[in-house]
């Protein structure tokens, strides 16, 4: 697949002139910015999507987008990603399909903006705006240890959040605790984009036997993401919504929440997670 | 202007069997978990916005957007607010606007679906996705004192995030420093929707000598946002981006960030920021 040469970018940049204040002393003096930038994906000569995101890694944006969006399978289904050449910015990434593969225009724009008719009565339910991917089998375990070690892990990586304190992190690691990707960007749902995008890339799915870090929250849309990618768990630092547990419990996928100082709770398919203490005491 | 007698929802519901993990010991129990639903928000009988909300407040939800998209200006411009009957789940909300507003469906599509032609070769830029509301102009001062007290008085009034910590809170202050609304979501953009929509339902608007706290980071949209309700100052306790700076200082707007622990940074127009201890130190 023809990409790019290079698709790093700087993901923060100074600022000389920033006040802090400190219990009442205040100061002049210099900063680190994330920074925030859109990005135009274009497919067969259309625009599909306009996001926020920190740049560095579009050509995985992009092909994380259009596997979460259900338009492409595998690497096989890109022939080459490239920037458009008459903007300056580097703002606009074209994505070059193989022939084969279909694109619904109108789904993919409906997807983000309904408009459904008065029969359907706004039913903008789960189904709705779901993407109807397979639900995930997989035996794959991790055990309560080596999901407790992950956060530092990941964390220690994370170099733009330490410059900036302005970034989420999503991260992949194998079944040995191995971290094979972790991606920032200002944009969550970005972050969970561009490491999908980049297994997509390197012919990595299903991922099946893997587990999905995050930095912050777990939502509808991150699980139906990790869905997407065939991810069995998906664990988060912070909390769940109610539709996340709801979709991971209907889909098969063991989701982790609050996973910091040695704790966690699971609130799916916990069958994935062994427990070397023994079986848990029902309270 | 007519709406829903009560547009109270629970924001959370309790989820009995999660297991919980911490240093080594498992256990179920209960949890307490934040509502995240869809809404669908409709104008004249379509659909202008699909959105992943905390239920509760979806008047308030829907003003605020139709504000913020640049659709409406104030009250008068809203007849009324309903849910729509036939939707059981109250995931549905009609906004009855006054017959003289004019509405672009298509700038509103084009806003969250950008459909720009190849002349324009992807130049998504600020300008492109600015609803270009007019810059502020506005003389109050807020102490630093003042401000840094902002974020216990708001914490201390998010009785969601304390029961699920899945919230993401925004409050509108007045210049001494009261708390006029509290929103919480599990969206951060739906949360200032939710209290510029009060402010705008409530004839509050412009909030010229106001400020707007959210929990977490600012971003270009957040600027954005505040702007169409005219907020000269914007506080958030994380960090926020490279465009949300940019936005700030180019539209008049002065905007703190990492607001906790007594300190803050002042990103843009610091003069409305007054320092008990003198004028700043210049490093």
């Amino acid at each position: 697949m023809k990409r790019e040469p290079d698709f790093a970018a700087p993901s923060s940049r100074p600022l000389d002139d920033v006040l802090r204040w400190c219990d009442g002393v205040a100061q002049n003096g210099p900063d680190e910015l994330v920074i925030e930038e859109p990005l135009e994906i274009r497919v067969r000569g259309r625009a599909v999507s306009v996001t926020m995101r920190t740049p560095g890694h579009d050509d995985e944006l992009a092909a994380g987008f259009l596997l979460t969006e259900n338009v492409i399978r595998g690497a096989a289904d890109v022939l080459g990603i490239s920037v458009c050449e008459r903007n300056e910015e580097g703002n606009l990434v074209n994505v070059q399909l193989a022939p084969e593969v279909k694109v619904d225009f109108d789904r993919l724009t409906r997807h983000v903006f309904a408009s459904s008719s008065c029969g359907l009565c706004g039913k903008a339910t789960i189904d709705a705006i779901s993407q109807q991917f397979a639900p995930v089998e997989s035996d794959v375990r991790f055990s309560a240890e080596l999901i407790a070690s992950l956060p530092h892990q990941m964390r220690s990586l994370q170099t733009a959040f330490d410059r900036t304190g302005g970034l989420h992190g999503a991260a992949i690691f194998d079944e040995r605790g191995k971290m094979l990707v972790l991606r920032e960007d200002v944009g969550r749902h970005n972050a969970v984009d561009k490491v999908l995008g980049k297994a997509v890339l390197e012919g990595w799915l299903p991922l099946s036997r893997h587990l999905l870090l995050i930095s912050g929250r777990s939502s509808f849309e991150i699980m139906q993401k990790s869905l997407a990618g065939g991810v069995p768990i998906v664990a988060a630092v912070s909390a769940p919504s109610s539709l996340a547990v709801e979709f991971a419990r209907r889909n098969g996928q063991t989701l982790v929440g609050f996973l910091r100082d040695r704790r966690m709770n699971v609130y799916a398919h916990p069958q994935r997670v062994s427990f070397d203490a023994g079986p848990p005491v029902v309270g």
